[in-house]
């Protein structure tokens, strides 16, 4: 039989919160005006292989237009020791401030997107846009992952997860266990 | 100036376990013949208020079914402590087991859907779907989350991550940063 639960309601305002600890990325964009990178927590694996992202991405952001024309960017994995730059990339604007020179992030040239690569980070990830439907309503785009580099050297990555006003869990200790899923 | 990445090419199969890990959620549908509840970790957040939650249900699952035609479910939010049981729901299907039943799990009334909610998870939240458009293509539900229950008492809730082939991450240490960002 069911009971009515014990829980307390917790106001919509704060739901996004809860959901949204993937780890931090940066997207990296470029155009003839130059690269920038902006830190993005609303993204979402779609498929295996090829490897679909499904990533929302606001109007207001400067990377917008610049993806929605381009079609290509760069997603990248920081870890822990690049927190506070991620927070300067987050606090500043592409319109104003060239985020890499400002904050020292090197980049490095992608073999098949236009957008750079940054090396400081553990994971980059060369992608292109492959749909468009939900980008008008909700700012969703999906991307195609054709191209993925990693720091092979670096065996417990701590990825850091944006909880919501500033606050990021960094990543724990790992539990293995006898799931069958991939 | 631009360099050639230092890092080593990774295969493209690898590449959703870098990019998968918000926390794993249970999501649980309900027909006729009762409810039915699965582990999903590919899920994004795509709007604060209301909140918008995207996620990807394969056709597959049984759950696909009953989601797209009853439109509604509800999302829960287990903890560490509820490891084993997350991993035994995903090794089974509600074709052939009530996994409620079988694993000992405690289903509350919802408020506003026939899902039921999960007692021993720390956070349950009842959706309704309110986009299909990339169901077809990709799985993709659109949800929007009409109601929210908090387990408030617990301070130090340790979400756990997937990471491909049964590896989870739990929840590690909390820092706050002067992000300006919601």
């Amino acid at each position: 039989m069911q009971r009515k639960s014990p829980k307390k309601v917790l106001p919509l305002s704060k739901v996004y919160a809860l959901l949204e600890s993937g780890p931090v990325v940066l997207l990296t964009t470029a155009n003839k005006k130059g690269a920038n990178t902006m830190p993005m927590s609303w993204h979402t694996m779609m498929e295996f292989e090829p490897p679909y992202v499904g990533c929302i991405i606001s109007d207001r952001n400067y990377s917008f237009n610049i993806l929605k024309s381009t079609k290509e960017c760069v997603i990248s994995i920081p870890t822990k020791e690049l927190l506070k730059k991620v927070v300067a990339c987050g606090n500043t604007s592409g319109r104003d401030t060239n985020k890499f020179k400002t904050f020292g992030l090197t980049v490095a040239t992608a073999s098949a997107v236009k957008a750079p690569l940054i090396d400081e980070c553990y994971v980059n990830l060369e992608c292109k846009v492959i749909d468009t439907k939900l980008v008008k309503k909700y700012g969703f785009f999906v991307l195609e992952v054709i191209k993925a580099w990693i720091d092979s050297k670096n065996k417990m990555p701590q990825t850091i997860h944006h909880q919501g006003k500033g606050e990021f869990m960094v990543a724990g200790k790992i539990i293995k266990t006898s799931s069958k899923k991939k």
